[in-house]
């Protein structure tokens, strides 16, 4: 990495930690014989998605329209995007389907008449089923809205019915691996039990599921067929206070030039602002990050660069506001000493997913440039 | 505007209203013989440019090199970067101000220092003063502090020292017309205070100030002789909860596609996240967004849109999260009913530069494309 050509914010990208967290998982899935269907909302880059190619990932998870158009167009050709299928995009999907095995997903009756009107081309539909995050999908204890959707979607010439897919997204309010693991518990027995009912008539659907923190930390993958995990491959903050990783799993950080400092208050102002980080933040709690931080909300974690990369959080540091472009670091006395105007300052983002989405280009340790969407 | 032909996530501008509010601002800077500065961090946009150019204004302010750059190069010839010097960028700036009349910002001696070693070509210096929001900035108590800086300015060939830049970041705590002034009054008066000090040697130093409450509330200007607001151009909901503008001011809103409705919990699932919105949210205080939805944290308000443009919020409709494409809107049962999957519905947003800097495009209600950075 050459820090020194380094003017504004940049977003750099610890590869082996990223192609660990990627074998890790890879790893799980084979042993488990489950489908790796990789969400790339986090990555958004052709050069990583040619790594996870490597590791034998041959079908990927998207979550627009757009997202998959990029990937088709890089040669990925099975793609699940995993947002309820947006019906005025019914062009653009079709356009794609007739390229690619595309996979959408529904969660309304609506959406199932509607697509069957727009669509010439095969796709394969999902319907989605809420396990308990709220965010969407038809609840499990449905069964008649459930086979409603399903014989719509049988009833259409382009349509074939696929299965269950969920996004147990309440496993974030976890604090363990214990807390993951019961919500992992929870969700995947819905959908086991849903596959029981089911299966008589249907004996090809498949199971979809895929947060993080469940796939990171559960082992018991019984009746699932196909995981579709995304953040894992930057890990995050916010995943290491949930208990998914740990702070050395994560592979990103942002590099910010400090431009002022202010003695008075032990603060230190750097480029790099919510529209580098985004605004997600982080209120500290149980052990996972920083004791000494416990109650405060966090914008992110700076960290000393280094040549061969950047050093683990001293504990006390915080980000504790970002702007548009600033972003305010509060330091111990010693943190605030090794820091000069015109050094840069890495800072460990809250969640990656937001922060990669924000930035054009990753650039690993090495100096390679990866472009992003 | 043809709403028909939106089909994903899409900005738009009502410029009737962005013109009214350029108007207004320009007029209130003439009324008040003050040098208008607009901070084109919010718009971000060429075209916009220009409209303020026709409105007699030729100097800017932004917030980074990269978007001085962008401006120069359509004819900008007189910026401020209102953001302490990085000077990991010297080349750049010096390059730019090879061509044009630029002004930087410094608040520590370091960056004096390094400034006068890394640059070639003239530019204008302002003292970044803390009139009280605790970003950054000297603290006009400082005295010696501020006469060591301009001491060290004027030492300098290529700086000229042109005089004091504040930002009343504190009026964002306001939740009235009241509360703006009172901000306004203490942080002018704190200005006016060190132009006394230093103009008996300094006869042309200037006061320059801009956050959008102050510059949209205040009528007091004495001694002041620069304004730099910049999100007056649009407006959003924080500013119209701190009571600088009011709901029907706001120029801008995102217009979602439908995907999804949950009638058991009366809330609508749209194609419209954080990477759209960002994550900045609002929590409602006082009366000026919607009673009804006091105490809560919102990230946006739906508005139904038609031919002319969007309605007026219907009270007790809230965004109430957003992940990274999911938007979810919770709803009263009429505004529920009025929702179906495949309409357009408008988010007005909590904050507008934010959710600006993430499209790629602003589209007015004639149809008009103005591209962003």
């Amino acid at each position: 990495m050459k820090l020194d050509q380094i003017s504004s914010p940049t977003l750099l990208l610890d590869k082996k930690r990223m192609i660990a967290n990627i074998e890790k998982m890879t790893a799980k899935t084979e042993r488990n014989k489950l489908n790796f269907r990789p969400h790339f909302k986090t990555a958004q880059s052709r050069a990583i998605g040619k790594i996870f190619r490597k590791n034998g990932v041959n079908a990927i998870t998207v979550s627009s329209v757009k997202m998959a158009e990029y990937f088709a167009a890089d040669g990925w050709d099975d793609i699940t995007i995993a947002f309820p299928a947006n019906v005025r995009e019914a062009e653009s999907i079709d356009r794609l389907s007739a390229k690619i095995k595309l996979n959408l997903l529904v969660v309304n009756v609506e959406s199932v008449l509607s697509l069957g009107q727009g669509l010439k081309n095969p796709v394969g539909i999902f319907i989605k089923i809420d396990v308990g995050s709220e965010r969407t999908g038809v609840s499990p204890e449905n069964l008649s809205a459930i086979s409603d959707l399903i014989q719509k979607i049988e009833a259409s010439k382009q349509m074939r019915f696929r299965g269950f897919l969920a996004h147990a997204g309440h496993s974030y309010a976890a604090r363990s691996r214990e807390g993951i693991l019961k919500t992992h518990e929870s969700s995947t027995a819905i959908l086991r039990k849903l596959k029981k009912h089911f299966s008589t008539d249907l004996p090809h659907l498949i199971l979809s599921t895929g947060d993080t923190p469940t796939c990171s930390v559960a082992e018991n993958w019984e009746g699932i067929d196909e995981i579709r995990p995304g953040n894992f491959v930057f890990y995050d903050l916010m995943q290491a206070q949930i208990g998914s990783c740990q702070i050395k799993d994560i592979a990103v950080a942002l590099a910010c030039p400090v431009v002022a400092k202010h003695a008075e208050r032990q603060e230190v102002i750097v480029h790099g602002g919510g529209i580098h980080l985004s605004k997600d933040r982080l209120k500290i709690e149980g052990k996972n990050i920083d004791s000494k931080l416990s109650g405060l909300t966090i914008y992110g974690l700076p960290v000393l660069l280094g040549k061969h990369g950047w050093q683990s959080p001293e504990s006390g540091n915080l980000v504790r506001s970002l702007s548009q472009e600033h972003g305010i670091i509060s330091c111990t006395s010693s943190f605030f000493e090794k820091i000069n105007i015109g050094d840069l300052v890495g800072i460990l983002p809250v969640h990656s997913c937001m922060t990669v989405n924000l930035m054009d280009q990753l650039v690993s340790l090495e100096g390679e440039v990866m472009d992003l969407i």
